[in-house]
C-alpha cells in the first residue's frame, strides 16, 4: 500500500503547481488587458482590472484614495487626452501567489510620452473574486524628477 | 445530531478570528518593535523585522534592491547619525492576513527630524517564517519635495 500515498501526494504537488501557475497567467492576463486598454485610450477598460467596490484602495507617493468610482474619476480628470495617456509599459513584473485566492503582483511602470517618461513601481494585491482575478490594493511610486 | 456541526463551526468561525486577532497582534507587534528600535538609533533591531535572507525585496520609489543585508548597510550608509534617523512614526496601520502565512500591512511613515519631515507610504507583505512574521517585500513611497 506505499505507491498509493506516494501517488496521491505526486497528483496533489502537480495540481497545486498547476493551479499556482494558471493563477499566474490568469493575472499576467489581467495585467496585459490592462496596458493594451490603456493604450487605446479605455480608461474603463483599465478599470476592469480593479475590483468594483468601495474599498478597493490606492496609495500613490503620499496620497490614499478608496473607491473604484473615485479612482476611475481621478484618471479620466488626469489622463484626458492622448498625449497625457501616453504609452503604458508594465515590465520586471514578478507575481507570488499568497493563498488560493490571494496574490501580490510587484512591477514597473512606464509612462513614454513626448514630453516625458514618468516611471516607478507598482504592488498590487488581487484577490479571486466570482468574475477572476481583481486588484483589491494598488501602491504605486514614482521616481523623483 | 443537529447541533453538533453547528458546532463545529461556531469553533472553526470563532478559532480562525482569533487567530486571524492574534497574527494581527503579532504583526503589529513586530512593527512596533521596529520604530521603537528606529528610535534608539538600532538599525540591527530595526532590519530584524525583516526575513534575513537574500531573497528580500525592497522597492522604494523607482528602485529595487534585494537581500537583508544589501538593505542593512544602504540604511546604515544613509542614515548614519541622529539627526538623519530622527524620530520614525507609522500610522494609519492596515492589516490585512491572507493566509494562515502571510499577510500585508499598509500604512503611513513619517520621519520628523530638524531639517525637514519626509513621509510617504508603505505596503509590507510579511510571511510567517519559524521566528514568527518577517517582511519580505517592502514597497515605500514618499511625498514630493
Amino acid at each position: 500500500m506505499k505507491p498509493l500515498p506516494t501517488l496521491i501526494v505526486t497528483f496533489l504537488f502537480v495540481f497545486s503547481c498547476d493551479s499556482t501557475l494558471d493563477a499566474k497567467m490568469e493575472i499576467s492576463s489581467v495585467l496585459e488587458s490592462q496596458v493594451a486598454a490603456w493604450n487605446r485610450g479605455d480608461i474603463d477598460g483599465y478599470m476592469s482590472g480593479y475590483w468594483k467596490n468601495d474599498s478597493v484602495r490606492f496609495g500613490s507617493d503620499a496620497d490614499v484614495i478608496f473607491g473604484w468610482q473615485t479612482v476611475t474619476d481621478r484618471y479620466k480628470a488626469k489622463y484626458h487626452s492622448a498625449e497625457l495617456m501616453g504609452r503604458l509599459e508594465f515590465s520586471n513584473i514578478d507575481i507570488a501567489i499568497l493563498s488560493g485566492n490571494s496574490a501580490i503582483a510587484f512591477g514597473t511602470w512606464t509612462l513614454h510620452r513626448e514630453a516625458d517618461n514618468p516611471m516607478g513601481l507598482f504592488t498590487l494585491v488581487l484577490r479571486k473574486t466570482g468574475t477572476g482575478w481583481k486588484i483589491i490594493h494598488d501602491h504605486t511610486s514614482s521616481k523623483k524628477q
